[in-house]
């Protein structure tokens, strides 16, 4: 595959950009890594920029000289509106528009499972079902997807839409053997997205090849991304956890806890 | 059908409501009129408030003592993403938390065809049909419709998901052949929404029994909305139009120029 | 239309039948009626036969020189199992029987909306929507579908399967505002069903062109029965009804009472 | 609507033709006939040209200069595979050759039930099932179909391609009670396709608002084509036929007695 | 996995119990084994009852203490329909009101893929695949599943309903390519249900990972059931076997000669 | 596997028959091999007859003796439609006309991936999806597909249907990836259509197990046909080849060069 010249990752201080960091250098030759927060030094072929997402000139200067942009910079836990339309909402605008006016052509966009919370986990989704957030943050995201798909309509900017489950070095709850994403699936999917001649904007389902399966990506079949790790080596951790209760709302619901937990108050 | 209490209108000077006003006594002790512009004299039944929908206190008062609402304050066409971002994303927000916090339980939410508008013309679209926005103002539509699935979700709070078309007296080009809601139609449609014992969440495009049809309103008949009027008695009025061209893309696309128009810049 | 020789009418005592006896002159020279109530005094192109339906003998001595049957003998509220198994059951399975050896070749098999009375409200289902019946008697109705395809399918005898909603002289309660069906809108039914070339085995839902619409018989088209009737001449029945609650188990749910009621205790 | 300039006939005396030949002045300032049969006298507004479509000079000439054609020149009955595949193959093709170097840009293509012809009578159809043709005739306008498509996708010329039913003066037996299409329909759908702004390669199923539905057309709702007239007028014509037997083939299929025919041997 | 207190086995005597037996003391620390035939000596693990499952309060006294029920305990073949009825339709409902009444949370239903056994083998089956049952047993579970459905959604009692395909240690013919089922893939599949935090009430088609697949799980795959086994290591067994023919009736159908097979009078 | 008694190969110097031709042995007693090329020495097991394929007379001789076909014998590439027609047209009429008369009862149709040409490489089909022809040649091909269709339901001569993708020792470009097909799958596909007691007459692509997947086979599952090869393995060989362009036609749609070349002028 051809490396593109350079890859820019905003978000480049969380917990998803810091698993897949190393592996990126396979497809760039510079990595240009963002954050407000530490993100340690720099490898030779990284460059580390501090970058408020919320402020639009800075994003344009950030985006300027970069073919495809990683945008994991985002509040990613359910919290009050406000801050979550601030950087989930007017930041991923700003990038869009940057992205646009920089001639970036290609964008990871990190969308989330919380965008389909509400639906009950014998559901069977696809990059079809219909959005059920299941908090503010969700949300927000379910605005990121709409602003892409928009974004490659009327202006060809191509978007992954990555509605990922959860990217942890081990599934931390009984839930997570359904929604664990390896690092490494992670990295194989970036790969795809790199090297595929038609990207488009699909939405992906981002999760490993758990045998607990919520998502069906076959509609996206053409990215060629196969996923090769399971939770299924994970299954003792939760040998001894309390029998959950079938009708509990945080059991019932895909999203977890998100689904149950009551309103964040501004 | 009992009527309700209380019923607030917000963008009651808009092009929408001022053409309901009228008839909206049928469904409500007290219909609560609410804008920023003028909104002409209060009838014995209505009460005026003027109200600037992103001030979250204000609209938190406004809903106070209102059984359903009619949430037709907007920004209705492309603009500016900072503006349209003010007033439907955040101001829709302040009205579904207002809603949550004082108990209002039913609400129309005017959303629009825009938030589907970059599907060809060929395209029958339903409830479950993928959005596929073409502006801003479509963007922050999508924003709209997942907080209104939220707030049903997690709250209990109904939404009526409406799709409007074009809700005019009349069509003004033949694109809204297809796509024109008389106002009568308009009212039947809130008939129901008032009257169904129970709503839920359902998307339904407001449009009249047009004999150009690009939306399916099937999945939603448990609410017995049937529009009575059609665009058919206009088509004389672009007898003499000048024949379009098929591959023009504001005739390929649902959304017409809007999903044409270039990017309204910052 | 060709009339039949002979057409057997089961259950001739119940609140369908009764409705309907009259018209069934105009499809069969001779319409025999049997029930175990009474079913008063026979007109010249009747015969009445008091016959036990869960009598194999008896049933097959009714229904012996007859080339269709109205089979609408059941028990059609919510009761004990051992109840109705013995006549929805095993009397069904004798019908059947008897049907195929006396060559009988169409059936009309009464089933009901309870074969899918857990649904909510707002599902659109059709005839290929998954079963969720509300209690016994719904449970003993989807016996009798899987009964009726089997004889098709094995035997060439053919059932339209209609799922009747509530066919009484007019709604009784705010939910058969969607559930009503006609006496006239049964008979055109049933006119179909002697008349069609080729019957087959259909699911037909058995409700009139009421405004409020749950079900969807579009699969069935080729039957050419379409219903004149609608319940909304009787809306104003309901119109000082208490508001419904929409979370109430019977409100949410497609068969009312039924979906909401507890166990019949054997 | 705007008139065409000049509208092109093929199989001009053939039955549908003639039907129609009267009403299509409303579409065109030009009506161009042709056919090699005789075509009668010429109204003012005709040009009557004999031609063999099998020619592929004399049909480019015979395009050149028209607008939009109605492509009934074909074999329409079920014949030996030589003589359908030279008029209906290799003549369509040439008529299609012929609008693209000429710039003839809509097309009616008159298809067949026949291409689905194999379809059991209680399959609901749409423009989506899989075809299922009865005899050669259908294969050879599974040929046109296909043919059309490509024109649309890679050169631009739209085809409304017509599944017609029955398009006769009333139904000539009991399968035409589903199948039939008045004159009258057929007017009303070529006004839609002279006058839609984009018709696109839509497949319609050529029949009208008949009580006995085999077709379900609405996936292309937005033609506005709404059919008036209804096979019931007609029902009377079969009250003494004799009942069939459900299962002969010609009774089981769409097609009749296309499905049950033997072949036409060369 | 946390091993249930008690795990009763109806029908323990049967040829898919007695495969799985040794298995079962993985998911329980005491496994309660029930029949009316000989069930040979109980290991340490076990319990032995003999019970009639047409006894209601013998059921009833049989499921107390258990948590989990496996409700293999029925009539297997197809066989007069007095028989049948009393042990698959009086027994499994027995069954059902004794769990309810004793709370056991957790079923599995042995149901069988002769409920849709006279679907042709071309046609690939979810488990919202119509039912067509190919015999009287076939109807009988048919009943069972719809009772499992109402226990689910009225009760919340969870049901694993497993339409079983040929659960024997080899294939016995070569239809049983498609549909055998290992002993292995059973326990593995017992072993989700058992594990997973929620059952639900799904239909899943209990068959290994063979080559030749009718039947379409992945609506199901929440469960994380993977089956392990195929058919292939058995494909020599057949390869002498004589050519089929592709139109008999016990070819062109899944239930093989369940479906070609003629009545078994009472 | 019961061996055919004589297996017929048209198009046998093609390039796909080349790479199997020694596989075959494993199907049938005797392989007739027919071309107008040279086609080499014969094995002991294989017959050389020159023949002309539309000729049909010759044609029906080449067939007799035969049990089964595989049908390669095709103008392979985009061509003008004259020559075309004549062999994939006129030809495969005469070889099905063959196989009706001298009672050849299974055939392998060679179909194209260019059948469906003209749909977006982000299209997931099925052997339901519309064809989209992308030339003269896969409209040709669809021709043969209909015709295979007729003589299943008409005549019970079952096709195995091969939408082939690109049947090369090694993918030659980029986008064959996607669509490579390697000559051990196609002999494993044969195998499958050889043994299964029962084929139809499915829709099947032609593809192995590639990462990228663009169509999905599971409709005809039942076939028992699992590729075991994949594309991966050349993925090197592109590594260096300059980026797409998303946008271009020939990138955008599934075939290739096909779909974004002109028109063959006769």
């Amino acid at each position: 595959m051809r490396k593109l010249k350079r890859l820019l990752v905003t978000g480049a201080a969380g917990i998803i950009a810091r698993q897949i960091r190393e592996g990126l250098s396979e497809f760039a030759e510079t990595v240009r890594l963002s954050d407000m927060r530490d993100m340690g030094d720099a490898a030779p072929h990284e460059e580390l920029v501090e970058c408020d997402i919320t402020d639009s000139e800075a994003v344009e200067e950030l985006v300027a000289g970069c073919d495809a942009i990683l945008h994991f910079g985002a509040i990613s836990v359910e919290d009050r509106a406000d801050i979550i339309h601030r950087t989930n909402i007017e930041g991923t605008y700003h990038l869009y528009e940057a992205a646009r006016k920089k001639h970036a052509r290609r964008i990871l966009f990190a969308s989330s499972n919380h965008v389909i919370g509400f639906h009950p986990r014998e559901s069977r989704l696809t990059a079809s079902s219909p959005i059920r957030p299941d908090g503010n943050y969700g949300v927000s995201k379910a605005y990121g997807e709409a602003l892409a798909r928009l974004y490659w309509d009327k202006y060809e900017i191509e978007t992954l839409i990555v509605r990922i489950g959860s990217c942890f070095p081990r599934p931390r709850d009984r839930r997570m053997m359904a929604t664990w994403m390896s690092k490494d699936d992670m990295l194989r999917l970036i790969g795809r997205m790199v090297d595929v001649p038609r990207l488009g904007c699909p939405i992906v389902y981002g999760v490993s090849d758990n045998a607990e399966k919520w998502w069906d990506n076959s509609e996206t079949a053409y990215l060629g991304w196969e996923p090769q790790d399971s939770s299924e080596q994970f299954r003792d951790l939760f040998k001894d956890a309390p029998r959950e209760n079938p009708n509990d709302p945080s059991v019932v619901r895909q999203g977890g806890v998100f689904a149950s937990a009551g309103h964040f108050e501004d």
